[in-house]
């Protein structure tokens, strides 16, 4: 599989690349085929071809220490390690990592950091298994990171935005519409599309959004003009990851679940859900959303 | 919120209590709302109410020792903490558990074993964080239960059958008919509904299936004549658990990702998917399917 350096972000199809800001983490940008195509039996007893979607372990050492094995799409494993990494609050500064080299050929991301992670032991102790699907592991207290965080109170979103967004979701080219099975993220500043991102596990998604933020660093760094979109469940770790980002509005295709519902009401977030087409429900604070273009 | 003890396994709507087995792990019964009514704001600017699953954290101790917080719906949190311990692997015989106490006041489930549990500080040391919907968590290398698993090479499914499992699933009263959001997962006997469990994790949903399987014990235990539904993903997770629990035939009315294909392909399991009405797709090891019923 093709390995090489970058001086410079990854730019991502569709978008720009944005200006290298100093010390920025040296990233391979290890590719692999996002699907595969295999063979089945339908319910006539014929056999047929379809896509699935891709599902690589990838083994993230810090420093050559084990941290963790994230299972993946493999589309952009770099900015996903940089995202992991930031949401579960293992590093605090970007300046602290010196490279993230992912090897497909043996699963493993080697991210070398500028003088080591504080008491990185003690911070991946704690394992709260929360729902996502499942038992999503969450590391450390993160409702903790809440109580440092204020979401812009001023940030709105006008209704002729949000079926701006749901369009642009619509018309994205996807995996899901190749091999379906995936989740989902993308990242809006109003109606305008900057990152969409699709993994097995839609928390490796927000992850990998929150990496590429964070490479970008500036204008793209601030979470008060974004608006995040997943096809997820609003789930706790969800509304949790996209306020860590300072982002105070999430759209979902799905519903919500009652944590998520209490983080993003306490938060001041605005969380909306059953977003399609031109349906959607406003199930947290309301006043960041202006009804300006009441559907046909 | 109720409280109270068993002597007996717990028995379950529509399901037949099952014969108690000699030393019965002692089970609590806490109840707790399962949904809750909430008002949105619609695409018209207009008030709902609408009701939401529940979703509450549930700390595990074992032996009084902090083991993980597991987010669940709280259906039946006796059993799932129960197959949470079984499918983990932190528990291999029903008679170690000497009963297991659910406070939901406190979001509690105490775990008290006969004798304490051998080396459970290095089982749960290596973190393997899985698919799900997202960074599902699986203690211990869970693939290395796999080579110890054989699955009855005779089991087979009648696709008369396998309607019939999904005409049982439509008719199900449910969570997610009131209130969306949740993952439901069944144990069938051919085409007869044993269990339907629902939660805001479908690990959550196996694990209970697995804790009732354990606690029923005989027939109901095996699972060679099983066949295992899930309207989730057929993850290698949700593969895994299922041969875990020996059942060889799963049905998803999702589809698969590439880990759970190689799972199911390595173990013999057939993995059907895409299955709705009459409409299904089978992914591996379709010798398991008799072709006896194509859709008209």
């Amino acid at each position: 599989m093709v390995r090489m350096w970058l001086n410079e972000p990854l730019s991502f199809g569709g978008q720009a690349a944005a200006p290298a800001t100093p010390r920025q983490p040296r990233l391979s940008a290890a590719t692999a085929p996002l699907t595969r195509s295999i063979e089945v039996v339908d319910e006539y007893g014929q056999r047929r071809s379809i896509r699935i979607p891709a599902e690589r372990p990838l083994t993230v050492y810090v420093d050559k220490r084990e941290l963790v094995t994230l299972m993946t799409l493999g589309a952009h494993p770099e900015w996903l390690v940089l995202g992991y990494l930031r949401n579960q609050r293992l590093v605090t500064s970007l300046d602290d990592i010196e490279s993230i080299t992912v090897d497909w050929d043996v699963g493993a991301a080697a991210v070398r950091t500028r003088g080591g992670l504080p008491d990185l032991e003690a911070r991946t102790a704690q394992r709260v298994v929360t729902t996502g699907c499942g038992q999503g592991s969450v590391f450390g207290s993160l409702m903790d990171a809440l109580d440092g965080i204020t979401l812009s109170p001023d940030a709105r979103l006008r209704q002729s935005q949000l079926y701006g967004i749901l369009r642009a979701v619509r018309e994205q080219d996807s995996t899901y519409k190749q091999a379906g099975s995936v989740h989902g993220c993308a990242l809006f500043r109003g109606e305008e599309l900057l990152l969409f991102v699709e993994d097995v596990g839609r928390h490796n998604a927000i992850d990998t959004i929150a990496g590429w933020m964070w490479l970008q660093g500036g204008e793209l760094l601030r979470g008060d003009d974004k608006v995040f979109y997943t096809t997820g469940r609003l789930t706790s770790e969800m509304i949790i990851k996209a306020a860590q980002m300072g982002v105070p509005i999430v759209v979902s295709r799905s519903g919500t679940t009652q944590m998520g519902l209490e983080v993003a009401e306490r938060m001041g977030l605005c969380a909306i859900g059953r977003a399609t087409h031109t349906r959607f429900l406003c199930y947290t604070h309301p006043q960041r959303l202006v009804w300006d273009t009441p559907p046909p």
